[in-house]
């Protein structure tokens, strides 16, 4: 089965907004036995029709999105309907749903609006539970007429109204039409903490490389390594039996699970809970815990404390000690561990100061990090220093990474 | 000039990583005249061949990403080399710097780190200062034999490694190899807060379809719409007077300013600082503030309050007015406010609590949000109810908008 992604829109070429559909329909297609075998993006306009006409001939399935909205840089619909030459016929069912639609969110419905009600002849369409734009399908039988047979899903290019309708909507008919043959294969993902990509290699290649059938990929982010296996569910269980003691206490839960969803759930096994003081991380480490459902169960509080003042308010950080030591030091990451265990009540608390730049404030250079763990009744806290020198948010996440990964390891040595 | 971007990466096709390279380049281009005429995201493996071939007659730049790591996934120096007839020769100077960089981070090099320092014949080499995989320049005369002569530029994939080196290396180069040509057009981007797409294009679409050579996008994201013109700057000028009038209040300043940025320079040409109190955004309304450069310069500090009892201590929200209305009620979300100003003593206070999702803790449904705002010698906070039932990360970037825009429009008010 080949699969091609058309990603329509003049703002990802320019950079003005990052493609996520990518990311989301590469995830969705796998559990259906799909890869997506080529992307492509292209500008609002000709080029859309020269994609379709590529994709086309190659693909048997061809998922297209955005373009199908109300203003006049929105033309896949039209595009499509021409190449194929289908003419556009009113809907009034969509009509009525979008009359429906701008009723319940109170605002006016604009004329161009129902440009959204034209479905190409012979096309099903896909509600949109979320927005106005409706997703459209045309079976291969519409196709025919330019000698072509994949499956071709119109997609709206909203994110939260394209992920919905193809969870729920799109990927029930993917499974319908193309239903899985052969050995159903699995993907692992190995994701390790604290241990750069050519070491992981080193560990577990060697092995890896020998087993038949077995696909395998690294992949290197800030602070952390993916290791992807693909293969069948037996061969992936050979693959654990390498993976799991050779990459040690460096390793996540398998899955691909998050740094902050390992940590949630690893509170909410031990009852335990957390606070975070953050000043150079500035509400990352919080935000990145709250992602996590659930997180409620383990997170008590998050105090960013982004001047002097504040860390001594509310997290009784001495003035003395910040006047001695600067805010950027090892016992200032320790006061503010401490004052959260204090002031939250929480069984462990995490905290951070830095410089993450662009310009230091104190004295140290850009990219000097602190990071401490305090354990209730658990004594001094642990405090780490690191530099590294980056970009501002990335700065942010290798420290929010460094600090998260500290209680980890601390709950994992302690299970 | 056709330039075409290549992002190599089984991982971007599998949905494992997102593809930031796109937003980069395309932001980058722009401003030396280039524009990204096509995106092709293909696997590690054979297909990095055919995208090649198929990019290299059409294409005057093709800017190819990742691929160029050390382990056995990294392909894409083989088959360019392999593609073009040009065969690898090590680089002395690359192993020297290889050495030197493990030795700096104090971790061992791996024999196959060395592949990193073959370089196809021709090629100029593109030192990498963040990482250990150099760039590769393969000019014209390089792809000769091909029959081929666009400018073809290999780039490594992590993005911490490949965007200084775009910016400080490759971008020079671009602008020396291909110098710009006929008037100059710009890119300018009016970003409107509080209204939707097709209301927006009701307003300004008339006036600026009517003028010629002016380019117009519009593209909608969680509680914000962007119109994108695209001209001469005498052109974008006649446009600025249809736009700011038309647009008044829903408009940031113009540039593409986030809203937080938005924000943190109100708060700075008026010389206030703010604090937070979060509930639902769970830090990421400290986080978006904390991500602008200058932040420490408004912002005091974030108390993200995930439970009764942080709400109480660190806020002081009264226990009997959260026994009574619930943590997610609307004199709870001012006391909030209210509390975070006692204990900041900053001039302006944001708060917020909902009902981010999966599962309702308190007997509200899925998606209600109150958020206050409070300011010092204010009187009461303002506070604004809302329901977006939508999936937890959407819920909090729309609550995260809602309440910065709350902030933004008392200031312009003010000002």
């Amino acid at each position: 089965m080949n699969v091609e992604v058309i990603n329509t829109g003049t703002e990802l070429l320019l950079g003005n907004v990052t493609n996520t559909h990518l990311t989301f329909l590469g995830q969705e297609l796998f559990p259906l036995g799909l890869r997506i075998d080529r992307q492509v993006c292209v500008p609002d306009g000709p080029a859309i029709r020269e994609a379709l006409a590529d994709a086309f001939p190659r693909a048997d399935v061809v998922l297209v999105t955005g373009g199908l909205g109300p203003t006049s840089d929105d033309l896949t619909r039209d595009i499509a309907a021409e190449l194929l030459g289908l003419p556009l016929v009113d809907d009034p069912a969509i009509l009525d749903h979008l009359r429906a639609y701008f009723e319940r969110i109170k605002r006016p419905m604009q004329p161009s609006i129902a440009r959204q009600a034209q479905v190409p002849r012979g096309a099903a369409v896909i509600d949109n539970h979320h927005g106005t734009a409706p997703g459209l399908y045309l079976p291969p039988t519409a196709l025919a007429g330019g000698g072509w047979s994949p499956h071709v899903f119109l997609l709206p290019g909203p994110p939260r109204e394209l992920r919905p309708m193809f969870s729920k909507q799109v990927a029930p008919m993917l499974a319908e039409l193309l239903p899985q043959e052969g050995p159903r294969r699995e993907c692992r993902i190995y994701r390790a903490v604290g241990i750069g990509e050519s070491q992981v290699e080193a560990l577990v290649g060697p092995a890896l490389t020998a087993m038949d059938g077995l696909e395998i990929g690294y992949c290197a982010r800030i602070g952390e390594v993916d290791l992807r296996c693909i293969g069948t569910a037996d061969l992936l269980d050979r693959v654990e039996a390498v993976v799991l003691p050779a990459l040690g206490s460096y390793l996540l839960a398998s899955g691909g699970e998050s740094l902050e969803a390992a940590v949630v759930r690893q509170l909410r096994h031990s009852g335990q809970t957390l606070s975070v003081a953050e000043s150079c991380t500035g509400g990352l480490l919080a935000n990145r815990l709250t992602n996590v459902p659930g997180a409620s169960n383990v997170f008590v509080a998050g105090l960013t404390t982004y001047t002097d003042r504040a860390k001594a308010a509310l997290l009784g950080v001495d003035a003395g000690l910040l006047a001695k030591e600067g805010a950027v030091s090892a016992p200032v990451a320790a006061a503010m561990a401490t004052g959260a265990l204090l002031a939250t009540k929480s069984h462990f608390s995490l905290a951070t100061t830095g410089e993450a730049g662009p310009e230091s404030g104190g004295g140290r250079p850009v990219g000097t990090l602190f990071i401490a763990l305090a354990a209730a009744g658990g004594g001094e806290p642990v405090v780490e220093d690191y530099c590294f020198p980056m970009d501002r948010p990335g700065f942010k996440q290798r420290a929010s990474q460094l600090a998260l990964d500290l209680l980890r390891r601390h709950l994992q040595a302690k299970a």
